[in-house]
């Protein structure tokens, strides 16, 4: 089985025993435990063809890795399977300005595809923290979201045309570049957000956008929910631009400020966001307006770039991960319009039951997309999860959420999708898996319940 | 079998012999011959959910018929299948405002759901010339296109949740408002553009935007293709809320203004456009910068509502199906820099081949999206329809564009679906109805070859 592949791959494109990096057993989720019986490495598509039909053959599970960025084990291999890594398959074959386009092999990574994009004048329509490290191939699997979803949509939405290759080695789809094309059932739709569990996705066409202009951003303080949704109501309508809206719950914004050498507001008010949209005098305007409405009590409006970056990183919470050992980011969407009533119950459901844990909320509350950074007391504390996901998770069921907004369902949520999906949901996911990967070789245990 | 079916419906929701309208012959195509069996017409989702469960144990096809507006064929029953129309479920169900969704019936004619999300102080972003007559359940089957895709996107851009009925009754999927669900496959999009081939759709979630204020519009004259293209990426980078971009070959011009009782361009250009954008002084200002470089030779601006309904009449070419009867219009899409290329190599090839017709060319051009209208000469010319296609459909392959941008598959172009998807694409497209609908019973013949 081994010297099959490695006849089809070489030598460095199949690596086994000590010669395997450590980083193939976790994505950063950090849960992966196991090395791969081999890591592949494919170069081309027809290599990772082959290997596939190798594979189908033996019947060898197949574990697709990308950037490993994901937070939802969806990457992480075990001992019996063997790891796929589109890393060697990586470089932009192509940038159509006329037709603003980018064909992108699978193994890019998301920061030099935005980059190249760049230099040749366009904007790549997704971007999320992890962009150094992550790949378009990765994106595409999991649907990634990101920052600037209120505006570009999730990758799905920019995705023209696929490549993937099924179980079997088939090679499937198209890179169409044309935008309209309504022949038969969407195979992009299905491959994006699928995990690698359908198949693997070697090849992309996504579409590119005119570069904005420089935006404006501003810092706001508002004195409780109520006023939040009212002030998103009216930038939607004010600033049809509108290309960022960040919710910071009190909890959230104070424990992040504590960690950073600047302070934006001396009190950390009951809820900030942070707004971003053309720079234009509707802008201030509505600021002015809120302001005026009693919605917003105090704002900071960026006069640069790293006045920006201040609030941003007051957002991403960069320095929380070292603060708090063992912080976990739970990622759960809701109707916005309860998303604080969420959050006050999540809150106290988990403060009963783990005194002492730190417990905040923030979000792409725009999105209904909000977040939950839970870190339990005491050291080693992987047992506890199973109860924080109960308790959210729960909750999240109760309001009729998704247990999953962006980061995908992997193995760490696998249990938990049956909260988010009926029963026939899952017996039709099931089907469809069926049909495109018979023998079940791709990514098992991943996405599905077992 | 007709029995039960009458039992579970009632008498008014099971017509049968004379008792089924004629309408039930055909979609708009007018292709379709045959009456059903019988027709269906189920109230609720419990009694689609029994009409299946029904035909699905005696094996009984079931032609999904929402307005009837498709031009594919698509909604045309055979002799020894039901027909099953959505027309009694119909309704609105909810319109949250806070959230920008509407719960709406999959029999909701698309004009009143406009209506009632317009009385709520939003823009329901689906809208084609069918409005009137067709369904959103339709629109969601066909993921149909239409006037403003450059801005608000396809059908299934719109769509936050679904409802379906599998061909054994099951009932599928979920309501949901939220924008982010990333919990594994999106069935969604699976049953957006099936053509009822995989189920019936019952009810769904459509996003909403905010109402969008009287927008300014141009009908400009350019001197060429070149021109046009050049014209088109002034327009992306100066107008971002850009609403349309609409094409007219000289041909489509000057026979479609010959028909109405006014004139725009006393001679007809190489090209026309209408320009469609929010009111805003970079309009202007763009024109004029076109204008000073030669790109637009001439141009119109809409002084009243009236004036602007006077440049769409012309590009709807309203006059035209009576002017030229047995007319037909193909839509395909391809590179939008090559449009002209293709449709000059279009032109030549039909008129060697039927010297005398009408060839006329026009479309949504920023989509990529071309229709080609044909008219032979001659009476009956049925025959003679499939020569047009094997022209249209062969350079639209070499051209590696898509037989199809909106319209759908149907029966029309279900002989030529390979010109635009690979034999691995459609085995797995058949691997998947398989899956979801293993007797076959959904709308067979459509869409899939057989
Ligand atoms: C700092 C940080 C910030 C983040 N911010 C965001 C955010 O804002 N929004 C968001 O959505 N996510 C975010 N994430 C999560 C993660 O970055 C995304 O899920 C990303 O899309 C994963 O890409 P990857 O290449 O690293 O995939 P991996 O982690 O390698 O794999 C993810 C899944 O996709 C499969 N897969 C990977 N490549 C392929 C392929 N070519 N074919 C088939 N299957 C494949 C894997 O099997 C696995 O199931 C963040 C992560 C970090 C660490
Ligand atoms: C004047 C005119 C202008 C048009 N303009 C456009 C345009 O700009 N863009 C565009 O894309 N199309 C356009 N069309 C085509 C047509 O209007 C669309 O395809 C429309 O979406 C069809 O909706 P319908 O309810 O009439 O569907 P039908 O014609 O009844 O059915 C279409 C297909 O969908 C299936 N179907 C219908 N309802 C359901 C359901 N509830 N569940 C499952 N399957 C179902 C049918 O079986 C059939 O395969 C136009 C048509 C006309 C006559």
């Amino acid at each position: 089985m081994l010297e099959e592949l490695r006849a089809a791959l070489g030598p460095v494109g199949c690596l086994t025993g000590d010669d395997i990096p450590e980083a193939a057993r976790s994505d950063a989720s950090r849960t992966g435990q196991a090395l791969p019986l081999a890591l592949l490495r494919p170069a081309s598509v027809r290599e990772v063809s082959a290997a596939l039909a190798i594979c189908h053959h033996h019947r060898l599970s197949v574990v697709p890795q990308g950037g490993m960025t994901g937070l939802a084990g969806g990457a992480n291999p075990d001992p019996a399977s063997v790891a796929l890594s589109l890393e060697r398959l990586s470089g932009i074959e192509e940038i159509d300005a006329e037709g603003m386009a980018m064909v992108v092999r699978a193994g890019t990574v998301l920061e030099h595809a935005q980059l190249a994009a760049q230099e040749a004048g366009f904007l790549l329509p997704v971007d999320l923290g992890a962009r150094g490290s992550c790949q378009i191939g990765g994106n595409i699997a999991t649907n990634a979201g990101g920052l600037r979803v209120i505006r570009d949509g999730m990758t799905r939405d920019n995705l023209l045309g696929i490549e993937v290759v099924l179980a079997d080695g088939t090679v499937l789809g198209q890179l169409s570049k044309v935008v309209k094309n309504n022949t038969g059932y969407d195979l992009r739709h299905l491959f994006a957000g699928s995990e690698g569990t359908l198949g693997i996705i070697t090849r992309a066409v996504i579409r590119l956008r005119p570069l904005p202009a420089p935006p404006r951003t501003a810092l706001a303080a508002l004195p409780d929910f109520a006023a939040v949704l009212k002030f998103l109501q009216m930038a939607r309508e004010a600033l049809p631009g509108l290309s960022a809206f960040e919710a910071m719950w009190r909890d959230y914004f104070a424990f992040s400020q504590n960690l950073l050498p600047y302070t934006l507001f001396d009190t950390p008010p009951p809820f900030a966001i942070i707004l971003e949209a053309p720079d234009d005098p509707a802008f201030d305007m509505l600021l002015e307006r809120a302001f005026d409405e009693g919605l917003v009590t105090d704002a900071l409006i960026a006069r640069s770039l790293a006045d920006a970056r201040r609030f941003w990183t007051l957002r991403e919470g960069v320095a929380m991960d070292a603060a708090l050992p063992g912080l976990i980011n739970l990622d759960i969407s809701l109707a916005t319009r309860r998303l604080d009533e969420f959050a006050c119950r999540c809150r106290a459901d988990l403060l009963a039951r783990f005194p002492g844990a730190h417990v905040s909320f923030f979000g792409h509350i725009a999105d209904s997309n909000l977040h939950v950074a839970v870190c339990l007391p005491g050291d080693d504390n992987t047992a506890q999860i199973h109860d924080v996901d109960a308790i959210v998770y729960g909750l999240v069921r109760e309001f009729g959420g998704s247990i999953s907004a962006e980061h995908g369902v992997g193995t760490l949520k696998r249990d938990w999708l049956g909260h988010s999906r009926s029963e026939a949901e899952i017996a039709a996911m099931r089907a469809i898996k069926a049909a495109l990967d018979p023998r079940g070789i791709m990514n098992p245990g991943k996405l599905l319940p077992i």
